[in-house]
């Protein structure tokens, strides 16, 4: 079993942190995990992307090539990364982007991150970490436990409590839409 | 041309930051670049990397075979990964770390950067900068203009003169040895 997620958004969106968080959940599950992101003319377009794969077995072909669960947080970054993405994947938008032609056979699911972010925990910087709990609680890819302790071991000091509710309204989005 | 560079120490020492830095300043270059760190048995066993590929082509194979340039922060990061360098590689361990058997074609270098954080700058968190600021003037993988660009972009608010110390610090640390 070999899962492949791309997070994609605009720079500044926290989206590498996302991956290097989920990264070291599924290690902390007893998985292994690979946590890339790459530069180059696309990273110059405006669309930035943090790609993690989980698998129980060695990761032996470290690149994503067809994600299983995709997250768009931008316009940009959804026109140009919605094409690619698995028969059965899962995506995720926030609710001020729009897709069309998306497989019938894919699951769509549209958010308010952002909107979460900067009303209801009134600091935009952690969408990407309610986008982390929405995903935790869809997918169950990584454990609550193990997800909770990978934040926390990321996130500065003094911002434990800001960090915990943004994760909870993760949860909540996602219980909602289960 | 291309090259690899492997960071490794221990977890908790920024490499994933530093290769993050890295990747960054090499697009600001205008090269292509990949950062990677990966999560497994090994991730378990105390050492820690972090790999970046720099490039000027597209980057079509994703992982690291053989760094050209290999940092290792702590003794056990050493000995697990000292053996896997380019015949012409560049080596930079801490000056606490000891390796023996490495090939005459390799380029060693001992450096103070965990001292040199911890007692010129007062503070051990900068080790990574250091060493940043030790590979770029030893190197020239990256322009200093860009990696100063990329280390700004990525550090707390605040500690601004800090990281620029710690940066200038490496320079000078290679400057010594050049």
């Amino acid at each position: 079993m070999r899962t492949e997620m791309r997070l994609t958004g605009s720079g500044g969106q926290g989206l590498i942190l996302a991956g290097i968080i989920f990264a070291e959940a599924a290690l902390l599950d007893g998985n292994n995990s690979l946590q890339s992101q790459s530069y180059g003319p696309e990273a110059r377009g405006g669309a930035s992307k943090a790609e993690v794969i989980i698998s129980k077995e060695e990761i032996d072909f470290p690149k994503v090539q067809i994600p299983n669960v995709l997250l768009s947080l931008t316009q940009v970054a959804c026109d140009k990364y919605s094409a690619e993405i698995a028969d059965d994947g899962i995506m995720i938008i926030d609710e001020t982007v729009t897709v069309e032609d998306v497989k019938e056979s894919v699951t769509l699911y549209r958010v308010p991150i952002l909107k979460t972010a900067s009303e209801v925990i009134g600091k935009s910087i952690v969408a990407n970490i309610i986008a982390i709990g929405f995903i935790t609680e869809m997918t169950g890819l990584v454990s609550k436990k193990n997800v909770e302790t990978a934040v926390f071991s990321r996130i500065p000091k003094g911002t434990e409590d800001l960090n915990k509710r943004a994760l909870e309204q993760g949860y909540q989005l996602a219980a909602a839409l289960k």
